[in-house]
């Protein structure tokens, strides 16, 4: 590693924050129509700045919805590629009542800076803005070629970006997709994530009569579909957190013992973990820890639940209908199709004669994991640890973060997820911040990150 | 029976009909406070015909809300006092647009008056009048004495009543109550309700988190609230209908060889039942016809489910919270604290540790049932022969109806339920009606039923 890109990163510490400080104070909420300039506005920052790094063709790519920032240096003949993909919008602020400091003033208070956007995503998007700016100031010129691509809609489901990719397959060819949109396991434990989960979302819709009766005179005859619901729903999991689906298991791969003995590894404080959620007690499938869990087990979990009268105080309706939003989270190799196919299958199975019901497969994304022995997890795994003067213990999470599995099928590329957020930064709510020195170390694996990947072949 | 009465009623028709839109015509919505003057004037305008009549004492007593009237006639040296009960008050009107013609125009179609109040109540209370009428005019008396009180507040859970009738016990000493606020069993087929079920109404909440939680980031790891509950109801039931709570059939009285031989008699379609509800498949517990679930067995009915997310599409959301309503149906003997205590126990009882748990008793009602040998029965019976040329089938019915619990427990008085309205009279609803058949022998039945209950000793 050249010394003057890592001296350029630690004497320009302050000057990074302020300059930090100038996108963040651009409110680019994509879900609310009056900051449709602010949006734009925020992408145009981006532009403005990777020119003046030095890319090349810097600029908007239009999309039916927010524009799309893009950016190339193409320079490190045979180096590989890297495309770069993180997001401009942001989060919108209410309850902004609760916020200490305004959340579009970004203010620093203990070594964290407050601000809407701070940690998702511009703060770790301009983390590695200040690498590539190291880089390309002190010597010139990018260890690998490099590719980014901005979206200004991730917040509001980043309904544009797949067919984007999959219009532009030459513009983005690659070996593999940096994000840093996640966070590391805690503060002082930094991580790889390389696994996510993924979703299989269906309604249950349970109708037993034409409307709404009363329950004194019709109670007792007929099927209650509210009932009806909670006994099917029950039948989904047995008393060992077990999913009764048949073959839902049937793709699961199991953990290897090389990633249990990494889950092992991570700091985990049950009771802490229990009583900050508020959980009288924790419990899942028996026979994994919570860790586990957590991530690299597949769930069933009742996200909504209606039916009948649900105000104050005390109606005698018999329900004409019940709803049920059920999810399960997926884990390799499971397919979100099949998985949905199976769940409907199974409910309709086990629906009594007495109603009616329906299932609608509301979406799905795929699980993804990056084996623990890929070159680029593992370029990643040094820059780290030149960043943070650790090693980084290797994670999954339990969410699904779509891009990589578009990034994965369209592209069929890999992705380093490169987080370096912190669990309690606030994403999507009041007081967001990042913390700096997770941010200034950030910007040194980010440098890092580029050189280790020039050397790195999948 | 006196010839003139039933000639005068005979005679007069349509001259009754006439007079009861004057009432039907006054707007009196109880729920609504922009009614209050509307609902004073009804009230005002029955105590004008009360009086007209040859009432004594014939005026408004105040309640902390709205007012109820009270006449009395009390000649009838020896002979037993009649206690009447109805109301004077209406439900609102919306959907306004579904109504053929203005719920404040009373309006004649098919022999069928249609208008709000026209079957619940005042239609049906106004039958009374005319009896009474009939007896006053023709003969200058009544069989019985009579005391009459008409309440404002039916609608709006008549929540001034009780302290009324407790403050009120030697005003309203009498032998026997009469209401006229329910229903016969189908047209043609005139029916004297002897039973009523009770009602005890429960909340459960459960708390499985401070707050709502990504499902992705925490779900496997901790109870879903929602799913806990789905398990709770399931367990309160078993496969043949059967509530599971200890205790819950302990005081409940068999039903007896002759009650289900009256069942028996009841023309009853089920499959006709099934498909006006709209129920794909009766059910309910073993052991018993459709009817005897409907009225004469106790029942256990979600009534309201609500948990995490609700709205259209999806949010992978691990609720914090579920809530259900749970209401029993309760017949004789069984006691609605008891039984709520029971419920509340029990609930408490099969709650994992996972979650924290919470039971309210909302509200409950006592079940009622006459005995088929009830002389003020028997007089009904005859007094609905008289009229509709029939021998009155003899009913109990699922819901509840509080006033005639608080009669007996407040005053010790048995009630006759002498309801005149059809099944499709749609009560609550747009286009409610009255059949003016029904109504015409219902004035003949009326001026019948003081006759024989004069000849009735408890």
């Amino acid at each position: 590693m050249d010394t003057k890109v890592i001296d350029f990163i630690h004497t320009h510490r302050d000057q990074f924050v302020e300059q930090m400080k100038d996108w963040l104070r651009i409110p680019s909420v994509s879900a609310l129509s009056e900051h449709a300039g602010d949006v734009r506005a925020a992408a145009d920052w981006a532009v403005g700045e990777l020119a003046r790094l030095g890319f090349d063709n810097a600029g908007l790519r239009e999309t039916p919805g927010n524009p799309i920032v893009y950016a190339e240096w193409l320079k490190a003949e045979g180096a590989p590629t890297v495309l770069y993909y993180g997001h401009y919008d942001v989060q919108p602020v209410d309850p902004i009542d609760l916020w200490t400091t305004p959340p579009f003033e970004p203010t620093v208070r203990d070594g964290e800076i407050f601000a809407r956007g701070a940690a998702d995503d511009k703060g770790q998007v301009f983390m590695h803005f200040k690498a590539l700016e190291a880089w390309l100031s002190q010597t010139g010129r990018l260890p690998v070629n490099f590719k980014i691509i901005l979206e200004g809609e991730e917040e509001v489901g980043s309904k544009n970006l797949d067919a984007f990719i999959a219009a532009n397959k030459d513009l983005l060819a690659a070996d593999v997709v940096v994000i840093s949109d996640t966070g590391m396991f805690d503060r002082g434990v930094p991580s790889i994530c390389y696994g996510l989960r993924g979703l299989a979302y269906c309604q249950i819709d349970i109708t037993g009569s034409h409307t709404d009766l009363h329950s004194g005179q019709f109670g007792g005859a007929l099927a209650n579909p509210a009932f009806t619901l909670a006994q099917m729903l029950s039948q989904l999991k047995d008393r060992s957190g077990r999913i009764k689906i048949p073959g839902f298991y049937d793709d699961v791969e199991p953990l290897s013992d090389a990633e249990r003995a990494e889950f092992k590894k991570l700091p985990f404080n049950e009771k802490r973990f229990a009583r900050e959620l508020g959980a009288p007690k924790l419990t899942g499938e028996t026979g994994f820890t919570t860790l586990e869990r957590l991530s690299a087990r597949p769930t069933l979990e009742v996200n909504g639940l209606l039916s009948g009268f649900t105000g104050e105080g005390a109606k005698t309706v018999l329900p004409a209908k019940a709803m049920a939003k059920v999810s399960m989270r997926l884990v390799p190799n499971q397919d979100p199709d099949r998985i949905a196919d199976l769940f409907a299958e199974h409910v309709k199975k086990i629906a009594p004669k007495t109603v009616h019901v329906e299932v609608t497969k509301m979406h799905g994304g795929k699980p993804w994991k990056a084996s623990l022995d890929n070159p680029f997890v593992r370029a990643a795994a040094g820059a780290i640890e030149a960043g943070f003067g650790r090693e980084p213990l290797f994670t999954r999470e339990g969410g699904s973060i779509p891009v990589v599995a578009s990034f994965q099928d369209i592209l069929g590329l890999p992705s380093v997820l490169f987080g370096i957020g912190l669990p309690d930064d606030r994403i999507h709510a009041p007081n967001e911040k990042l913390d700096l020195g997770n941010f200034h170390n950030g910007v040194v694996a980010a440098a890092h990150l580029y050189e280790n990947i020039a050397g790195a072949r999948e």
